[in-house]
């Protein structure tokens, strides 16, 4: 802890300037240059290195409830990411520690006081091991939008059983990819449902997938009954519309929707529900939000299990792909929404 | 049991016609007279005396998986009932006894075989105490379409916790009227949603909801906000549509959906679902279907449990609207859509 003024005298940071009505565009994002003032006591100055472009950054940018308050206009765009302490008037951080917390999508930021460990605090920010875990790894495998939301969504709300039909949508993703392989090591008959020949080989022949759906060739209803013979008991939903309508035409008495995403959804205004909600009734099921974060205090549970089944090869570490430059945020953001990433989409700055 | 040729030689049945697309009309259904057969070798002969119109049955006459099968065209139009056994070649029943099951529209059912004591089987039917309640209670406080679904579905379903708020839609009906009095038992605030002012004062002045907005007169979203000033924690959705949609709006974290109705859309095809679905998400809720005769084991244990309130006075039976006629089936069925009613719908036949 000592009392460094920054080298760096400026930050580019990119900042909400209106919110989108459908997918954003140059018109509602910005990269800014603005000065960096001298750090506060007890404040602490990070040098961002690798974001996490999450589809959930999306929903921040409208208005109305969130599981977080909305990207204030005028503000920079909200993003978990990873970074290096370059100043630090604050006890708990020093020069040097490798640091991972909701940083912004900027090359530094600037906290005046003090930081949260919680994940679900927009002011969170805590050291990471540079040893234990890899900054990819950390924001991917046993990242919030990864395995932690995989782990806790499938396994606290899904609540799989051996034998039962496990269907996961965004199969590919982040998310998608350790829901599946989760839930085959624990017995069920897993299949995704992802966009394109290549996803979907890769989760079956590279991640043992019984089964995959590509929703843009198949006749996605007629690919789910062939894929699932008997019925659906437990599906993690992570794009709505019309795969989770499709879904829900043929699942199972008690069946189990675990609702972790919408991101067919997020740039329509208004979303469009599930018309074929009543099912739930029909069958008796249950849809449930999951959000990771209420989990915070059960991360570590969820790391070690996860470290065991790495270890023992029947994990495999989420997919990566990082893009390069702040500059980049706009192309790179969208790329989620067409589908043209592969695993989780990271940016270098 | 007694080998009896019954006297009646005709019996008039509601048979379905065909499919209706919207509201059924009288070209989806008519009065037939058919003749009566002996009884068979372990059968019996009905007289009904008084039908359930549940807002179910509407769902039957559709193609698609349901909780049960759809009547097909050409059969009598399927509905619980109470009556009286006029013949018996059975062991189970004797002449006079007074019986409950799914007896359709008609005046006489003819069993042929074995009837079921479980009441999701077609071929449900068992002995009624006569002492021990009247029909039409054995229809409505303690009848499926009434106390045994308020009761699983609030309690097992809902989950309600002193002082949080519970609302509930259709709030005057047999269902519903009881969901809202079980959960002031608990120590709940309750809010009811129902159609008209009368009904509106009913269940505040006659049942004790704590408020019930008109969503005939009211802007249904200012007055539940203002009704619930602290959020929803449990929705007892008997309608679906625009109720279900504003509730999501304002429901609080971990809170429960009881899906247990959908009468604003039996008649619309598709069925619309709730464009705020993903506030499951945000507020990390629950939506769950119940239907009660899952519970027909705990029967017993709800109608005990009810007994004693009853006799305390912190519960009162449902309402009970009866139409006369078999001929008046079809009227007296739209009354439920139009709502045009009061409680519990029955038809005298």
């Amino acid at each position: 802890m000592t009392d460094v003024t920054p080298t760096p005298s400026y930050n580019r940071r990119v900042v909400l300037e209106s919110r989108p009505v459908a997918l954003p565009g140059p018109e509602n994002v910005s990269l800014r240059s603005e000065p960096l003032g001298p750090v506060a006591q007890g404040g602490v100055l990070v040098r961002n290195r690798l974001l996490s472009l999450d589809p959930t950054i999306r929903t921040w940018m409208d208005e109305g409830k969130n599981y977080m308050p909305p990207i204030a206009v005028g503000d920079v765009v909200r993003a978990l990411g990873i970074g290096e302490v370059v100043a630090s008037r604050s006890v708990d951080f020093a020069v040097g520690d490798t640091v991972m917390g909701i940083v912004g999508v900027q090359e530094y930021v600037e906290r005046d006081g003090a930081s949260a460990a919680d994940p679900s605090d927009p002011t969170y920010l805590v050291k990471l091991d540079p040893v234990a875990s890899s900054p990819e790894a950390a924001l991917s495998t046993f990242g919030v939008t990864g395995g932690m939301t995989a782990y806790f969504g499938l396994l606290d709300i899904g609540v799989p059983k051996p034998g039962e039909t496990v269907v996961v949508s965004a199969a590919a993703g982040s998310v998608g990819s350790i829901v599946g392989q989760i839930a085959k090591i624990k017995g069920c008959r897993v299949v995704g449902v992802a966009g394109g020949i290549e996803k979907c080989r890769y989760v079956v022949d590279e991640l043992g997938f019984d089964a995959c759906v590509d929703h843009h060739a198949a006749d996605l209803c007629r690919g789910l009954l062939s894929a699932c013979p008997d019925g659906i008991d437990v599906y993690f939903d992570n794009v709505g519309g019309e795969t989770l309508d499709v879904v829900l035409e043929q699942i199972n008495l008690k069946a189990r929707i675990v609702l972790c995403g919408a991101i067919s959804q997020y740039n329509r205004s208004p979303m469009r529900g599930p018309d074929n909600y009543f099912s739930l009734f029909v069958n008796r099921a249950r849809m449930e939000g999951v959000l990771c974060l209420d989990y915070a205090e059960r991360f570590p549970e969820a790391v070690a299990e996860m470290v065991g089944w790495l270890q023992a090869g029947s994990l495999k570490p989420a997919r990566v792909q990082t893009e390069q430059g702040i500059d980049q945020f706009l192309p790179a953001f969208l790329r989620l929404f067409s589908g043209e990433h592969d695993g989780k989409l990271l940016l270098a700055v």
